[in-house]
């Protein structure tokens, strides 16, 4: 139909359309699909239900917005400059997918103000909504008076077909489910093409049923192209039922108005084509030129600066209530929403001596966390159903769970991809949390998507894990880590230690906590067995990622590097060579990944050129270890998958013993 | 009660139970929960209904059962000592996870023989399962007759609460009821206890409901502690429905017959004690030492053997009538489940020289699969919805859809995880067949742990990973592999591949395909942009993993070493630094996992010792290349995330362009 005759609504919803249009016409990249269908839905949610101020893009008690169908990020980039944030302009619009653009490919928390999550990667945005709604629940919980909320908001989603076909948006939807969190508005954009072509191919499940089976409350909207007051109708029905989240699926056209390539394939992920663009102008009487927006849709959907500088302004005022009744509280929440740490926190952190009980790293772990627990009421986690292998109980904070949701400790069932992805939400809820997720180290193969986005989204999730290597035992070579270190060492941003001891314990978690608080995360890895405590480890060492822990007079003749369990391998080998009268320097690396980040200098103090026989010592691969040992170097490490023995027994058959490293170190020194 | 009233049902029951817990008494180490709680439903189900051939594991017509809560492991080996195996003796299974014991703390193929897929990491069996259950259908529309059916077996897969929580087993539940893979029968013991109590923690959605939304038929049975008859019942009604996958809930109690621990998280992972064993034989009415099974009991499980050769005798004369009258398919059929490849197959792989144009390898990888498809029916396999940016379609081979299982074009949905795992049970049916699942590369992220079970349990999966580079885009750094080929290369056997050209790519096919039949799997890396044919790339030097492409006379001043779309940065670079009067190598490596099983001479002959000036290539992260560069080389490489631009600008922008690579060589022979 022509402009003239469309409603405010038909014009701003072609608006969001053709911006999706033109932008990915210009660029000749993007996903036009999911903006021209979903439109109507992301225009109903923005224009009359979420709450956000676009001029104070980090205001705390907005509503989140995840668009876990990323690829769709032209819909997002619409809205953020239709709605008047400044992070988007016509100008950004026009760059999408350039190099240096503030309109990526897909949405990025860290490129794009407006943006809460980083998506693409299908299922994730889902998982991490819950994380957000886990959040909100729990900050409401422990901080909302009867006579003042300050935490009040909900989370919404949009997800396609690719994101219900991921496993991981199935272990979300569940746990979601088990919790009933009741802010928590799914909106599916059922259009039934994924990029194989019709759902049809291989997507014929009932969804609607299956989110029910999860204890979800459903609504289907039938016609999600029109129906605007249906949509409207079914976010109403979604907040009112408040003990459990809800999944209205939306019924849609993928790229709704193009007269030859809507309903198909072909429209998903690839531009129009100038001809398809022109057929699609006329199909939806659109008269403007590529990137104009009529200017009643523009002053329609700018109204909501005026409406976001009013929620904001509300919720300051029962703030500034809430914190002359609250004081107390009200500084707890400040400290919390501007991701301060408690001057000292870090002065819970136990040191041991030589003299302390060996005990495996997981328990010196499990201390860590209880100290920290006790001063940090922002630490909040939990284990994929391994909380008693792990050791990550918060002991007296109680389960997280339906009508507890002030407590802190998260059962995630087993469920580590889900588990990953909700920490990263909690995380980019951006309210001082500091969420942590356990499981064996193995198993971070079953979350690694999960765990590469904390690091390139600027998530400060902290990942436990335990069982790091075959010292694990009888469980077997599918459970016992051999790779899993150097690959996880390999993803950039990702701060990988494995502590020696007790010292290195307290070192891992000070570095983890403080980089969650800067926004990184780290993946701490624990042994199931004991270990002893030993002489020169420290917490300012484990900051450095690899420092001498033994050393000799003058230049060494050799250097074993060690981490995790094998430190003190090598410290008893170094007696012994020293005995026979080498000079040997022990290095202890809980953290390759930290010691790269150090200055040419210090390097060269602690590895030093001239010094070309060196020993690594890890219970893992030797993959990455030659950047350390240099070409004269070895490793004591272990290629192959390990066996199912007693973990000791494993470790002797693979190597790892004093008189292996001896024996590794004099063929060296030969 | 005691033993004298016992039921030889009852007799055999209890047998399976107590060999796990005296096994697990002795080893102190392993779970006996799930065994006490599913003996019944699985002794109904090796007695009753499996047919299989204890003292010929491998006949092929046999049903496969999958434990995949393969933490139970001590079930299956019960069952198989009981049902008189070979491979698992009384004195293996006094061996239970012990050094070197047949009987692994989980349950792994290549150790037992009985044993068809390794299982152990949640979620992993039920999605082989319905690999197997694929392969079934597969080789049944493909081979039998309407007057001889040689192909012809069920699929049972006994899994827990944990299975049901990770998300594959949802993605491959989902798939398996689009399929309508109606021999597929998946046991669910339902015993509400994971390891961190009861699943009224974590897991309160209704399990049956949900795959009834896949499209599964449910069946409930309430007391599968005792009432055997239902448990025979609903199975054979679950075989009664043959358009659909079953999934039979059984209720039970974990540790069932344990008077202090049964329904408790306790004996879920953990010995009883010598206590609990010693209430639990007077509770149950066990008269018997440890590891005694009564000869009764013994004498009716040994019956398997006779059934079993009966069943193969049967089936033997089945397949010699097939094969008098179908001698041209039968003998197929034989190449095939002998896992022989035809003469001369590798033939049809394409060479090129300079002058053929310039293609992506995912172009030449199309052609390939193309050729190889035509001369190898058992190569079968697909995308997770990407079939037409992989370009992994078999042209003419038709879609793999229920009622059209002889096709071979998978469309796996988007579901990575499970399409990893399905292809492994393919594999795993030992039938020949040639399984192979293709994403981008970025997405290996989401199906590591099946990846990683391919190279641990000996499952001949071949990987097409295409968009291998922050060449991929401008679908930016979700989408953009940096870390992964170093993560991909660490995992023990598994061959990891990053042809550079047209040659390349059908080397590395060649590798794939022999691997496969040997057992091994391969992933291979392609490229979405164009890349040149160079001069001096060959089939043969794939086989070598690393190889000289161009040499200098004389001891070279410089190697650089290049990978996929680098090589030819090199080989340019190269031109310029020989024209320049300096002596250079080019060294391709598409495969550094196969260059590091060569001889030493061999390796020595390509990277000699005594050229320490050595830059690698490769538009990926550094990691693991310091071992081929050496204390005095260097790389070209990238560490941080990459960005949404085009492909090309990325590259760029990166360093990855021969400029780049010649300042860096020069500074390296300063």
């Amino acid at each position: 139909m022509a402009v003239a005759t469309q409603s405010i609504q038909e014009l701003c919803i072609n608006s969001i359309r053709f911006l999706a249009v033109d932008a990915i016409e210009k660029s000749k990249s993007g996903h036009p699909g999911l903006p021209m269908g979903a439109a109507p839905m992301a225009f109903v949610l923005w224009d009359s239900f979420m709450r956000y101020n676009p001029k104070n893009p980090q205001w705390f008690n907005r509503d989140r917005f995840v668009l876990s169908a990323g690829h769709g990020s032209m819909l997002q980039y619409a809205l953020l400059y239709l709605t008047g944030y400044d992070s988007v302009t016509i100008d950004d619009i026009k760059q999408f997918r350039q190099w240096g653009a503030k309109t990526p490919g897909h949405p990025e928390n860290f490129v794009t103000a407006g943006v809460e999550v980083t998506t693409g990667p299908l299922g994730q945005g889902i998982a991490n909504a819950v994380g957000l709604a886990v959040a909100e629940a729990h900050l409401a919980a422990k901080f909302n008076k009867p006579d003042a909320k300050i935490v009040d908001h909900y989370t919404y989603v949009l997800l396609g077909d690719g994101c219900n076909m991921e496993g991981i948006s199935g272990e979300a939807a569940s746990i979601a489910g088990h919790w009933g969190l009741g802010k928590l508005i799914a909106l599916y954009d059922d259009n039934h093409i994924s990029i194989d072509g019709s759902t049809d191919v291989a997507f014929t499940e009932d969804v609607s049923k299956r989110f029910e089976s999860y204890g979800w409350h459903v609504i289907h909207v039938k016609d999600g192209n029109t129906d605007l007051a249906g949509i409207a109708k079914a976010i109403e029905a979604a907040k009112a039922v408040t003990d459990k989240p809800t999944m209205i699926k939306v019924t849609t056209t993928i790229g709704y108005g193009s007269p030859n390539k809507q309903d198909t394939a072909g429209i998903h992920g690839a531009a129009l084509g100038p001809e398809e663009t022109i057929a699609t102008r006329k199909n939806l009487g659109w008269e403007y030129d590529a990137f104009v927006v009529p200017e009643d849709a523009l002053n329609h959907t700018r109204k909501a600066v005026e409406r976001g500088a009013g929620y904001e302004s509300e919720w300051n005022t029962v703030y500034a209530d809430y914190k002359a009744k609250y004081p107390q509280e009200a500084a707890e929440f400040d400290r919390f929403i501007t991701g301060k740490l408690p001057d000292g926190w870090d002065k819970v952190l136990p040191t041991y001596t030589t003299e302390d009980k060996a005990l495996p790293t997981r328990k010196h772990s499990e201390n860590c966390l209880n100290k920290l627990g006790a001063v940090l009421p922002e630490l909040i986690g939990g284990s994929a159903d391994l909380t008693h292998s792990n050791l990550t109980e918060l002991k007296g904070a109680g389960d997280f769970q339906k009508g507890h949701f002030a407590n802190r400790n998260i059962h995630f069932g087993v469920r580590e991809h889900a588990m990953g992805a909700i920490c990263n939400g909690m995380a980019l809820h951006n309210s001082g949390l500091i969420p942590y997720g356990a499981t064996f180290l193995i198993f971070t193969d079953y979350m690694r998507a999960a765990i590469r986005l904390a690091a390139l989204s600027e998530a400060g999730s902290i990942w436990v894990m335990t069982h790091d290597s075959i010292g694990q035992g009888e469980d077997g070579p599918t459970h016992q880590p051999i790779e899993t270190l150097a690959s996880l060492r390999a993803i950039p941003d990702l701060t990988v230690i494995r502590p020696a001891d007790g010292n290195e314990t307290s070192g891992g978690y000070k570095v983890a906590i403080e980089k969650s608080k800067a926004h990184a995360s780290t993946l701490l890895a624990f042994t199931r067995q004991n270990v002893p405590n030993l002489a020169g480890t420290s917490i300012a060492g484990v900051a450095k990622g690899g420092y001498t822990i033994v050393d000799c007079q003058g230049t060494p003749d050799i250097i074993l590097i060690g981490t995790g369990s094998e430190v003190s391998l090598c410290v008893s080998a170094a007696e012994k060579l020293t005995a026979v009268g080498k000079k040997v320097r022990v290095v202890s690396m809980p953290s390759s990944t930290l010691f790269d980040t150090q200055d040419a200098a210090y390097k060269e103090s602690v590895l030093p050129k001239a010094v070309t026989k060196r020993l690594s010592v890890e219970a893992a691969s030797s993959f990455g270890w030659h950047k350390y040992t240099g070409s004269e170097g070895d490793t004591v490490s272990i290629d192959t998958f390990g066996a199912s023995a007693p973990g000791g027994i494993c470790l002797e058959k693979f190597g790892f013993t004093v008189d292996n490293v001896l024996a590794k170190a004099k063929a060296l020194l030969v």
